[in-house]
């Protein structure tokens, strides 16, 4: 059924003609996403100013048969924010709210709006004297909704958990444009149903996420910032749960890094970041510990842990940082394979999770693998091993054009997958489903569960109408 | 319609002899809540032994239209495990699902059956060098499938949240005896909608938690524990949030603790238990923090922040636990209060909650409500403050007998949760709804919030066969 586009008319006398965008430059900028691969073709961006905005659009929408796609800062890794060209749709872009409504730093707590940047909000806890824990590359560009709709990780979930995590409460407009005021901000509140995880991680399928009251904790008091050299991903896996218990759980960030990512910037960034140039080895780790005193217990605690490790060959070297500009260096060594893999000519990517123990086998199985289907290609994993979420990626062999590689992106990609749930892993840890990997869903996720998703579905969005082709096909 | 009873002999084949009682005799254990308030009267009472015969019992009854009332330890307090009288229904206990299935320490996992005793649970962890971080009064007898089922809270979630966020996998058994196996062990999934939250404190409404894969922590070095005295409620808040600050969250329990505890232990309990009788306070914290490590760094922050708050008048006194003897008889005085419930001869129970900073608001209009609704009684609000859950308590006056005084109890009830609910708070923080809050329930929830809790009742137990008339009324 083709949508009543006389619906752009009774949008813009309910939302102004700020609120309703047709010119093809105006939506530019929300239509395309970050990576600029999925080509988006809205019928209007909707910009609504408030949860009463937003509840008329999707009302207005709703009756006409007009779909919406809701979109936070569209820094999203898997489509969940393109309308597809053989679908319109509208796009429903919440950055006009983006207010802080209330921070309470006596309750923890802060109820912000879904269009709030990630990094304003952890600046406003950080000024209150306290944390608002996630943190992740696109901070300066991604909303709260789009974190809070997909379930965004990041470096801090060891310590602090998934986006999820963080919630207390949540406002959401619903398919029928029915408003859910569910702003709590009780710690403990057991009558009936948990509705707010329906929504969260659900990537704008089943509501609209308009505002959230999200946990706020302590501001660290002092960081410690630590670069070891590893012989291998057991090392890695051994060392940080022995790090978890000696330090009882201070471990906020357990990152791994493969030489890839020095020897991979010399060569494709022009960058020399080797923290540890004496002795080249092939794995690291970045270990970050937060302390809520000054007084370097917490170091020493660290310390004792890593002595034990370098005796018993666990570790090879390590170093602290030593000043903010030292973290800041240790750090550029996480952040480089991203940026080699921009630089590389053609790389594939993955962000898969498996159990934490089962780390160095994936690692160990999928290199194989791939190496196999395709000889001489650069496998770098890296990132969150410590939550068992690795971000396997892989360079294009040096002699094959980065288009002949990514031609065997299918097959490398099934493969990947194949092995990770071998180990009862997931194909997505932290990115989600959206548009590139819905059909993969269909593939690997139990019947059971993809029927109980579509009875979710159905219960809530009737009509079909939220972000509909998303995390599951159309019925 | 009645349930087809033929169906007995069929569960009798499925389950064995041992798996399906129906006399008396037999069923009296199972039969009783733990209060002994309500009358249970099931059909049968099953007990199965594994996930199978679980599934088959349930294929049996929802095929002859008889309802299955889940029971783990019958210690809940809200009459969730209760098979009522009207209405014919096999209690399904699984008390024999009771093995760890694995505990990996590198891991920090263990996947446990719904039938295993919460203490059994943490000592095995202990017995891995690993915690898990959910303790309460009844942990000797209560089941995981229990605390799991209700979403239970206690004195550790301060730190480590509720049951529900503790959770990693679960296998639950719908109703129609299909069974969902998620039971992973990833602490990063983002692939479509999360499942298990639906089943998380659901009390059984929409199937039974056969298993769970639940995370384990670093087991703490050192724990201190201090009781202090506090001029009014305003300083248990204010002492907890800085406490919070001062340790960067190694705040473990925040226990608010009334002079009656004290006073009424003395007079109906014959103990003399005041860890502070040089001078008598209204009002107590107990208070544990736990370290990674032993070298009383943390009792330091704490004593730092403690001697300020005496300067600025917050506390008035204070004292340390300096043996494992010394911290029981801490304890001691915040396990009082329930005990003397149990002898005053007559008090209404409440298990509120609201945002923090609005605990001492709560406090004092409650108390001058239901003093000026009943003259003379005496309110002992107790509890976990620092997550804003506070158990609203009552004696009887000195001069009324309890019948009377619980003859009042609808119309105080009603008078103390809409306090809390003017304060958007919570009528049940951590108990659940069960049978005995179900009506409060359909009072006081916003009817847009029942609305989606019925969808999601209709969306996984379309013939009302699991648990009817629990949390909800029966459509």
């Amino acid at each position: 059924m083709q949508p009543d586009l006389s619906v752009l008319a009774a949008l813009t006398s309910a939302l102004g003609p700020a609120g309703v965008l047709t010119q093809p430059s105006d939506m530019a900028a929300y239509a395309t996403d970050q990576r600029g691969i999925a080509v988006s073709a809205p019928v209007a961006v909707l910009r609504p100013a408030s949860t009463q905005e937003t509840a008329a659009a999707v009302r207005l929408c709703a009756a006409a048969g007009l779909p919406i796609v809701p979109q936070g800062g569209n820094t999203g890794l898997a489509g969940g924010a393109v309308a597809r060209p053989e679908r319109p749709a509208a796009l429903l872009n919440l950055g006009r709210m983006d207010r802080i409504r209330e921070l309470d730093a006596l309750d923890y707590t802060v109820t912000v709006e879904a269009g709030c940047i990630l990094q304003r909000l952890r600046e406003a806890a950080d000024a209150a004297d306290r944390q608002f824990p996630l943190s992740l590359a696109a901070e300066g560009s991604c909303t709260v909704g789009g974190i809070l709709s997909t379930n965004a990780g990041g470096v801090m979930t060891l310590r602090y958990g998934n986006a999820r995590d963080l919630v207390l409460g949540l406002e959401v407009v619903l398919a029928d444009g029915q408003v859910w005021q569910g702003l709590r901000r009780l710690r403990k509140d057991n009558t009936g149903y948990d509705l707010k995880h329906l929504f969260l991680g659900a990537e704008g399928t089943l509501g609209i996420i308009t505002a959230a009251t999200l946990k706020l904790f302590p501001r660290p008091r002092r960081t410690d910032t630590l670069f070891a050299a590893l012989p291998d991903p057991d090392a890695a896996i051994a060392l940080s749960a022995r790090l978890r218990n000696a330090t009882a759980d201070a471990l906020t960030a357990f990152e791994l890094v493969p030489r890839f990512a020095i020897d991979g910037a010399a060569r494709y960034l022009g960058e020399q970041i080797d923290p540890l140039p004496a002795a080249p080895s092939p794995w690291y780790a970045l270990v970050e510990l937060t302390s809520g005193s000054a007084d370097g217990a917490l170091r020493r605690q660290a310390e004792a842990a890593l002595a034990a490790a370098l005796d018993e060959g666990l570790i090879q070297d390590a170093v602290f940082a030593e000043s903010e500009a030292q973290r800041r260096a240790l750090w550029r060594v996480r952040e480089a394979p991203p940026e080699i893999g921009r630089k590389v000519g053609g790389a594939l990517h993955h962000d898969v999770s498996v159990p934490v123990s089962r780390v160095p086998a994936f690692i160990a199985e999928a290199t194989a693998a791939v190496t196999a289907l395709v000889p001489g290609c650069r496998p770098y994993p890296f990132g969150h091993v410590a939550d068992g979420n690795i971000h396997y990626n892989i360079a294009r062999p040096e002699t094959m054009s980065g288009e002949a590689f990514l031609a065997r992106g299918p097959e490398v990609k099934r493969r990947v997958h194949d092995i990770a749930l071998a180990h009862n892993g997931s194909i997505s840890a932290e990115h989600g489903i959206g548009l590139f990997k819905r059909d993969e869903l269909q593939r690997v996720k139990p019947a059971l569960e993809l029927e109980l998703m579509r009875r979710m579905k159905a219960a809530l969005d009737p009509a079909g109408i939220m972000n509909p082709g998303k995390v599951l096909p159309e019925a």
